[in-house]
């Protein structure tokens, strides 16, 4: 993959209107023909989920610099899958996804529908890159961020990335302070311990908001994304979208039975 | 984790009222206290998907053979979650997903409710397995499979599974031949091609029902859960809730920058 005219593919689970799949599309823009298709609404946390009970309906929403933006009725999955079938007429050469507000750092990943678009493209054989910032704020000003959202696109255009796998690439949030570079990370052992907000209806029914708290398993680490973000890196950590575990094959191999 | 009195916390995504989830915790049941907390309705395809927009509700829906049910709104991340953290009092010693009606075999496990169940189980840090069957018939007859999920629960309750793994098993679907065994197996390489189902609604407007076909790109490998499934073996993969590629870290470790 190189030279200028590549067909890019820019999504999110932010939804078409946000500020950063725009900001995306702008940039990826000098790279190739970018198409633009992401879903109508707000799709966070959806992860990798498709609509199976609901038919789907996708249209052209926007021209904007010249980019044609389609807005999916689904979860980002959807929107990817239907405009790859529906709406670019070859395998894009490339898929970029977001970019999200907040972080899809460590085990946050799986909960992703950023980082699932990105994985989508992988397992259909696209290169792939998904885009987050530790920032909730959507009007957030990405201009410090745009060189090394370029260069890591150019880096992956020129040189390619191993089959198999896609990017997972998160922004840190910065105070004032500067970008120290780009690392090239493992994901951080974590998890989220929930704590159900509580509530009555007007009906005295009970119901519960999801919330809760990351929970870093290895906070001493210095390889992990956690540990680069925490020290105003940008983190880059390459994602297989082959879960096996194969040390764990030979642990329980004994297990097999014919 | 061994003898009886363990808490078993048994979901899925075929939702609470399922002929699948009821086998499951009746054999579960065999290994010590079961609760179930799965969702309301079905939620096939809802991969890792939590519920951000929404509220959740979560209640007790029946008791049978003196093991309650609580069914949630949500998805089967949700009811986990949900019930982790409002119905069991202490962490569950296992948490088993299913029974599924459909493959979650190579790629299919990152669509999969049932799947995203055990990862959550997993990243929890409670040994969890996911089971599913190659069948859509919601009436399956399961008794001939018994012996072999017993058989796996038991392992996994006697000498454990690795922390950060969890098992995908997948069973095969038979006409009229027996199982071979248990295989211990890599997740086979594919994907969906999509073949969207276009139509008009009465409104003249078009949409589309999400529908493919599973590509085998390797339909010639022997140690993978399609051959095992295709040759009448119940296929065991180990995974794991690590996403990192860890080869392609090197490769792209020249990319660093500061």
């Amino acid at each position: 993959m190189e030279g200028k005219s590549k067909l890019i593919l820019v999504t999110n689970d932010d939804g078409i209107y946000s500020k950063g799949i725009q900001t995306l599309a702008d940039i990826a823009s000098e790279f190739g023909k970018v198409i633009v298709a992401a879903p109508l609404e707000s799709q966070s946390g959806m992860s990798h989920a498709i609509t199976i009970k609901y038919p789907l309906r996708i249209k052209k929403v926007a021209v904007k610099n010249k980019i044609d933006y389609y807005g999916c009725s689904g979860t980002p999955v959807d929107a990817l899958k239907l405009a790859m079938n529906k709406i670019v007429n070859k395998r894009p050469d490339l898929i970029l996804s977001g970019i999200n507000h907040g972080s899809n750092a460590s085990t946050s990943i799986v909960y992703s529908g950023t980082m699932a678009a990105a994985i989508e493209g992988c397992i259909n054989q696209v290169p792939s890159i998904g885009f987050s910032i530790l920032d909730w704020n959507e009007n957030t000003e990405f201009s410090h961020l745009l060189p090394y959202i370029k260069e890591i696109i150019k880096k992956v255009i020129d040189q390619g990335i191993p089959p198999g796998t896609c990017l997972n690439v998160n922004m840190p949030m910065l105070n004032g302070e500067t970008i120290n570079g780009i690392k090239i990370c493992r994901q951080n052992k974590g998890y989220w311990q929930e704590e159900f907000d509580h509530r009555k209806d007007p009906q005295d029914n009970e119901y519960y908001w999801l919330t809760g708290e990351y929970v870093n398993l290895e906070p001493d680490a210095t390889d992990t994304d956690e540990w680069a973000l925490k020290n105003n890196y940008i983190s880059v950590v390459p994602v297989t979208i082959d879960f096996t575990c194969y040390n764990a094959i030979n642990l329980i191999k004994h297990w097999e039975k014919y």
